[in-house]
């Protein structure tokens, strides 16, 4: 039997076909029997989707009960009448589930700049809350009813032992990569039954966030609705953790971490105009900072990601992106190594050119799964990071998108 | 008859085909009889090239009497070999040009990471300094010298009345657009005979080249070469520039400006991979910085350039590209208009949707020349950017670039 979100203890979930969208699943119902830690992270575009900026005031004070999405429609550059009916969202569901109004964590996502379709959603919420089930199969709808253009359903569990308790995570995402980023939001619902303070475990998301959904790259946008919700509803048992020096703490930010690199992995799997995927690790640099922007700067580069798609061990693309990541970078002291998941070749010693084999690495660069590693030589952080080729696929793909 | 380079007093041009690249001229000379003021702006690249390094030590005195430039080899990534090779450059020009040595500014464009060529270099200046002219025919040997993948050479020349002098000011380019930046430098030189002081001149290329150079889309990455390198050698006889009060300091700067825009735009209408050539401007924005990163932002989106040249009137996609751009933006003021160079067709009206014509709109986006214009009704300032398409061939040159 398969676990997922509602094999966490507490959570019950839906997911149904309310008629946003033509004919896929279209309204996600995440809920926790008791009040749950709740900590999130928001897009960072200054463009911002109504449901975004009810549920940034929501989870203020830490606590929520429900997490609600619906897809089709992103209520972004909406308006007045975006604003009134994320609000209608959030009361409907707090009507409904009998919780208060800031109890509830609400995202979109779909088209941006169309009317919202209100009254669909209102009675979607109002006909399917006395569905709410943990029945996995009640899990599995609600992973489906959150995508867009995503191919396939983007769920993750996990099962540890936790201060003499066995606790369990489970998390859903949406987002198909690099594919129609204004289309595809990239969301992340995660649910625990651990027990932990809501200071520490907004700590605990803002650094994994930073080492997983912000290590893919979607095109270098961020859309109007990104989004990433925790609810920790405490029913495992364990003694509450409370601050960063609790032993338990590390584990769990371990896990946690885990689960989110899984489900970004996923997310640039589902990137339908790629043909690659590319793990890019800076090793060895003064700070995780640097090595980050470094990841950031080279996976983002076409010129990096079109040489990936030609199997091209171009590695002067690699190294000229890496300057323009606006960190220091002196290429003279720099290891590289291009290849696949099995096997990496190494082409500059010290920033000089290694004679390598050319065609040999044309070979490894065939794979599916590649691997890029810049060794800096120059301290302990590292960063690492995915993505995909850039393909004309993707272009084709994005050019007839709404014509 | 045409102008060029060598139009303006004191100059003198030629372009070789030393054997760098296989076929086509490969060594640009570019000398002023006199010495003159000298400014340049160089790459922001943190990986820089070798005659990057030298020009920026050699023009900090605010004089120079010539510029050198290979073509088929960027001297980037080269280490040693390759800062021996620069030197010998300078060196050997210096020597047959009976100058000294911190009077010359080089350059090169071409392949990263390859040895450098120094043996075939300094010999090619050896053998053709003898051959500098003003002959018009010259200042295009030049011109189509510094030239990589770039389909056709990029001149420019003015004309006008300062101080009761005529004067002149002639410029070359290279950069083919969007297409293998990392082989496609963007270099300009220009000459003038206007009399400027160093320092005044200094400004005034900066300036120019933020309104200019630095608003044409290369895939938002600069390669490890870029520089522009403008000589004024005072040969038209005006009272010199001292000051930025003088009145004759606003007329250069605009005619300085119009010319650099003028090899901008060349540069963008050979972008190879590229079927649309697109202006981008933002007006009525609370400060020219503001307009200058939104212009950026939205030109430099992969879902932009894709919706162009799908001819998708995606208003979405530049609204949140805006959003990106990390300046303040308010979508629910700004208007925003879609069209071609003869017609513009409102599609957003204070954020909100215009119920416009979409066919219509579509086959104003047919034609090759479009123009996207954001109105932000928050100031008087403004920014003009000019960008290209991402087509399929763009993906396809780059990807099998080396291999």
């Amino acid at each position: 039997m398969i676990k997922n979100l509602t094999s966490v203890r507490g959570i019950k979930c839906w997911g149904a076909h309310i008629g946003i969208k033509s004919m896929r699943r279209d309204l996600a119902l995440i809920f926790s029997e008791v009040p749950a830690s709740a900590a999130c992270t928001f897009t960072q575009n200054q463009v911002v989707a109504e449901p975004v900026k009810i549920s940034r005031r929501n989870v203020r004070d830490g606590k929520a009960q429900a997490i609600i999405c619906n897809a089709g429609n992103a209520n972004a550059c909406t308006g007045e009448q975006g604003r009134l009916g994320a609000e209608a969202m959030v009361e409907t569901a707090a009507k409904a589930l009998g919780i208060e109004k800031e109890q509830v964590i609400i995202a979109s996502t779909g088209i941006i700049g169309e009317p919202f379709p209100t009254e669909e959603v209102v009675k979607g919420i109002e006909e399917n809350i006395s569905k709410l089930s943990d029945d996995p199969k009640a899990g599995s709808f609600a992973a489906n009813a959150i995508l867009t253009t995503d191919t396939f359903a983007k769920e993750g569990f996990l099962e540890f032992e936790l201060d003499g308790k066995t606790v369990h995570i489970g998390g859903i995402a949406k987002g198909s990569g690099m594919i129609h980023p204004n289309m595809a939001t990239m969301l992340s619902f995660i649910v625990s039954d651990i027990a932990i303070e809501p200071g520490v475990l907004q700590k605990a998301v803002k650094e994994c966030v930073n080492r997983s959904f912000n290590m893919i790259t979607v095109d270098g946008d961020t859309s109007t609705n990104d989004m990433v919700a925790v609810l920790c509803n405490g029913l495992a048992g364990n003694k509450p953790i409370e601050s960063e020096a609790d032993e338990s703490y590390l584990l769990f930010r371990e896990k946690l971490e885990e689960m989110m690199i899984h489900l970004a992995k996923l997310i640039v799997s589902d990137g339908e105009g790629s043909s690659k995927f590319v793990e890019y690790r800076v090793s060895h640099a003064p700070s995780e900072e640097i090595a980050r922007k470094l990841v950031r700067a080279i996976s983002d580069s076409s010129l990096v990601k079109t040489a990936m798609f030609g199997r091209d061990p171009n590695w002067g693309r690699i190294i000229c992106a890496g300057g323009n990541a606006g960190v220091p970078f002196d290429y003279t002291t720099v290891d590289l190594f291009l290849g696949c998941e099995t096997e990496l070749v190494q082409v500059l010693d010290k920033g000089r050119p290694v004679a390598f084999d050319r065609n040999q690495v044309k070979r490894l660069l065939r794979e599916s799964h590649l691997r890029v590693h810049l060794n800096m030589n120059e301290g302990e952080a590292e960063s690492t990071g995915w993505g995909t080729d850039l393909t004309t696929d993707y272009v084709m793909f994005n050019s007839v998108y709404t014509t």
